[in-house]
C-alpha cells in the first residue's frame, strides 16, 4: 500500500490500529486489570475515545497540557503518571482541570505533597515508587509514610503506580515485571487498599494479575521498531509507519528522505539501527540525519530504485507522532481520515 | 535569567544571536567567501531575513516545503541542498519555485538529472559530491561526467557543493575540513568555473579559502551541545536554551521536566550525555525519556530545590527548534517577542 502523497508522510492502517485496541482491551479485561492506555503514544481524540469506548476506565497523559487537550476533548477521567511541580501558573491549571474532570497526579516526596496540597486541597494523587528503573519514584518501603505525609497535608491518596521502563531491553521483560509486582506490593502493604498501577507495552503480557489493579501501555496501539526488536510486537502488529522516497543509491546502501525530524532520533544501545522497513526487513537503517536515512542491504540484494516509497517503522512511534501535526489515516490501502495530532508539543 | 513561563519552554537570547549573525558575516566576508547559511536550523523568517541584512547571498534550505515556507516570506534566493527526486507532485511545485525564486537544487546522479529536466527545464543544480560523509553525493572524480550528464539532459549546472558531515566528531574537523577542500577542488576540476559550495558550523572556521566560494554553515546562530563538546562554540555562544524545572531528587541525581520531545533525542557516541545545563556545567543528562531529563551530579555536589528551574543547552538544536512551534526571544533577561517556527515539520 503506497499513497500518492508528498514524502515523508505518517500514515495509520486503521484495522490493524482497531485490532490492537481489542487486542490489549480483551486482554486486560480478561485479566480483571484495568486499562488506563498511556496517551502520549498516540495524542489523537479519536483513538482516545476509541480505547474508552472499548472499555478503558480512562486515560494516562504526561503532562498537564495533555490533560487539558483531553479534558477539552471530553475525555473525563485522567491520571497524570508524573510528579507535577506546582508552580504558580500550573497550580491554576490544575485547580481548574480539577473541577472539570477525576484528576489523579503523581507525587514522590513529601515536599512535592505539601506544595501540591496547597494549590489543590483535597486532590487525589497516587504514590509513584521506583521498580528497577531508577527514574523517578520512591523505594516501596518508602511509600507508606509519603502516603501518610500526603495525606496529612491535605491530600487524597488513591494508590500506588510505578512504571517498569527498565523492561526496554532484550529478556529483560520478565524480570522487570516481576520487579514490578514485587515494588507494588511491597508499596501498597504500607498504604492499605487502593489502585496499584503498572504497565508498559514491553510488560503487558506479563503483568501480574494477583497484584496489579491496572496497566497503562500506550505504544501498543501502532507498535514500532523498538517492540518489533524485542520481540513484544509482529510486524502485522504495526498500525504506524512513514511512508519514504528513495532519494539516493550507493554501493550496498541508499538514501531515504525520512530522517530525525520526521522519525525521531531514539536509538536504544540494543536497537539494530534507527528503524526497519516493512518492504526489507533485512536492511538496517545504519545512519539517520535531519531529512536522510541511510539504509545498507545486506550483501548482493538489489537496490530500490530511485522514486520508489518505502514504509520505515520508527524505533519509538510516541516521539513520531509527536513530530506530526496530522496522521493520515488509511484502511485496505485507501486514505480515508486525517486525524490531527491534538496534544503535540503538549509538554507542559 | 529565568522568566516565569510554563516549563519546559524554549528560550532564545537575542543578543548572543545577533552576535553570532555578525561574527559569522564577516568571518565569511573577511575570507571572501559567500555566506549561504542553512535554515533548517532555525527555520523562522527573522532570523533568515537578518541573515540576509547581514550579508548572506541567500539561504541554504533541507527540503521543497522549507523552500516554500521560506519563498512566501520574501527571501528570493534558495539552494536545496538535498538530492531532490521529482514525484509529478513535487515537479509541480519546483516548477513554481523556480517561477518566483533564485532556485538551486542538489543531483547526484545521470537518472535524478533526466527527472529533473523532464520536469523543471533549465533549473539550475549543482552536483552534490562525497567527501567523506559517504551519505549522498559522487565521488570528486565522477562529478565532471555527471555535469555533463545534467547539461545534456537540459539542466543548468552552476557548480559543486558537498556536505563534510564527519567534521561532527572529537578532533575531525581538520580532516574533514581538508577533505572537503580536495573533494570540490577535484570535482570542480571537471566542471570548469563555478559554485565551489561546502562548509558546516564545525568546518566553518577551517574552511579553506582557496576552494570554497561558498559556505553553509546552520547551528552557528545558537550553538549546542554538540557544538560545546566539539570545541567549535563557547558556552556564551550559546543563543537557545530549553528551561527546565526540578521535579524529582534521589542521590546525587534529579529530574528535569525536559525531556526528548522538547529538546529531541540526539546523542552521538562522542558526546558526554543528552544536552548541558548553563547554571551545573558539570552534571551530566545521563538518561532522556519523553519528558524526564535524568540528571547527575558530581559526588558531593548539592542537589537543586524542587521547583528551581534550570536551562538545558540540546545536544543537536536543529531537532530542538523543530519540536517547537515558536521561539521565545528575551533580551536582557526579559521577553522582547516570540517568533514561529515557520517551517517547522517542513519534511516534504
Amino acid at each position: 500500500m503506497v499513497l500518492d502523497l508528498p514524502t515523508p508522510c505518517v500514515i495509520v492502517d486503521a484495522d490493524v490500529l482497531d485490532r490492537n485496541l481489542r487486542a490489549m482491551a480483551t486482554a486486560a479485561a480478561g485479566r480483571g486489570i484495568a486499562l488506563r492506555p498511556h496517551a502520549k503514544t498516540h495524542k489523537c481524540v479519536e483513538i482516545a475515545r476509541r480505547q474508552v469506548e472499548l472499555g478503558a476506565t480512562g486515560l494516562t497523559v504526561a503532562t498537564v497540557s495533555e490533560a487539558e487537550t483531553f479534558a477539552a476533548a471530553g475525555l473525563d477521567d485522567l491520571f497524570i503518571a508524573y510528579p507535577v511541580w506546582p508552580t504558580r501558573e500550573r497550580a491554576a491549571r490544575l485547580r481548574d482541570l480539577a473541577s472539570r474532570v477525576r484528576l489523579r497526579i503523581g507525587v514522590d516526596s513529601a515536599e512535592s505533597a505539601e506544595a501540591l496540597a496547597r494549590a489543590v486541597p483535597g486532590l487525589e494523587v497516587l504514590v509513584e515508587v521506583d521498580s528497577g528503573h531508577h527514574r523517578s519514584g520512591v523505594d516501596p518501603g518508602a511509600a507508606g509514610a509519603l502516603a501518610d505525609a500526603a495525606e496529612n497535608s491535605g491530600l487524597t491518596v488513591r494508590g500506588v503506580f510505578t512504571f517498569p521502563g527498565h523492561a526496554y531491553g532484550p529478556e529483560r521483560q520478565r524480570p522487570a515485571a516481576e520487579q514490578e509486582s514485587a515494588a507494588l506490593a511491597a508499596a501498597a502493604a504500607g498504604l492499605g487498599p487502593g489502585v496499584r498501577s503498572g504497565g508498559s507495552t514491553p510488560t503487558a503480557a506479563l503483568t501480574g494479575t494477583g497484584v496489579l489493579t491496572e496497566m497503562r501501555p500506550g505504544v501498543y496501539v501502532f507498535g514500532d521498531a523498538q517492540q518489533l526488536e524485542l520481540g513484544t510486537c509482529e510486524w502485522a502488529d504495526v498500525a504506524l509507519t512513514v511512508e519514504s522516497t528513495v532519494v539516493s543509491r550507493s554501493g550496498n546502501q541508499f538514501i531515504l528522505d525520512a530522517g530525525s525530524k520526521v522519525l525521531g532520533a531514539d536509538r536504544q544501545a540494543w536497537a539494530t539501527g534507527f528503524g526497519r522497513l516493512v518492504e526489507l526487513p533485512d536492511a538496517r537503517i545504519v545512519a539517520l540525519s535531519e531529512h536522510h536515512a541511510t539504509v545498507a542491504l545486506p550483501e548482493g540484494m538489489p537496490l530500490p530504485r530511485l522514486g520508489d516509497v518505502l514504509r520505515v517503522v520508527p524505533n519509538h512511534v510516541c516521539t513520531t507522532v509527536n513530530l506530526a501535526d496530522e496522521l493520515i489515516v488509511t484502511a485496505a490501502g485507501a486514505e480515508v481520515d486525517r486525524w490531527r495530532v491534538a496534544a503535540r508539543n503538549a509538554n507542559t
